[in-house]
């Protein structure tokens, strides 16, 4: 039998179970690296530019980070109209750097491929 | 207007227009990650293992995977019974490591955040 047909029984290496659902999808990974980047929080508009998102999209999304408790959203106002304000929860925080973790051991398991596959003249490594 | 309120017009810059949707679900991503782990290929045993996901789903994924033309399925034999065979192709390749650039610029991202809220002195940073 190949080597290729021979995995370790217990070998579920590439399963990253720590990828979080919640955290994974585009826009919603857009969203939450937004706010980790502004601890202050964003207004929605802010918010739907950086991420290049539409109203709807934007609020669908915020729902479900909401449900989460991975963000808070409050209205405030400017002094001249409502203002939505969005800021990652310290939950939030956590569990988006505990899945960021999981993102770096793709791309150290995806880096280890290329060195290999470099060292043997594949192309595109 | 608070400074969470303008950022410049054309501020997009969470928008990570680089994520292969094709790519980035979890268990496709898993898949692909096994794969150009092994450039010989992989069985879909040791993938299903690997990966640890069902015959089901992983059928339905590498479906998916072959439409996009990222990965090749053949039958092959291993002596006694036929045997699936999947290999990343090269173009599969090569998308794989442009949507992992954009992993990368996360993670860069996320890292520039946490740095500056560890020098503030807020927690999960």
């Amino acid at each position: 039998m190949p080597e290729r047909n021979r995995p370790a029984p217990t070998d579920r290496r590439y399963a990253y179970d720590g990828i979080d659902r919640v955290i994974h999808e585009h826009a919603r990974l857009s969203v939450l690296t937004s706010l980790v980047s502004h601890p202050k929080g964003l207004s929605f508009g802010a918010l739907k530019q950086m991420c290049a998102l539409t109203d709807g999209n934007l609020s669908r999304h915020l729902q479900v980070l909401e449900s989460a408790r991975l963000v808070t959203i409050s209205k405030e106002s400017d002094g001249r109209k409502p203002l939505t304000v969005c800021c990652l929860t310290a939950g939030g925080r956590k569990r988006y750097f505990e899945y960021l973790a999981v993102l770096e051991q793709v791309i150290v398991d995806a880096a280890g491929a290329a060195k290999s596959a470099r060292a043997k003249g594949l192309r595109h490594a």
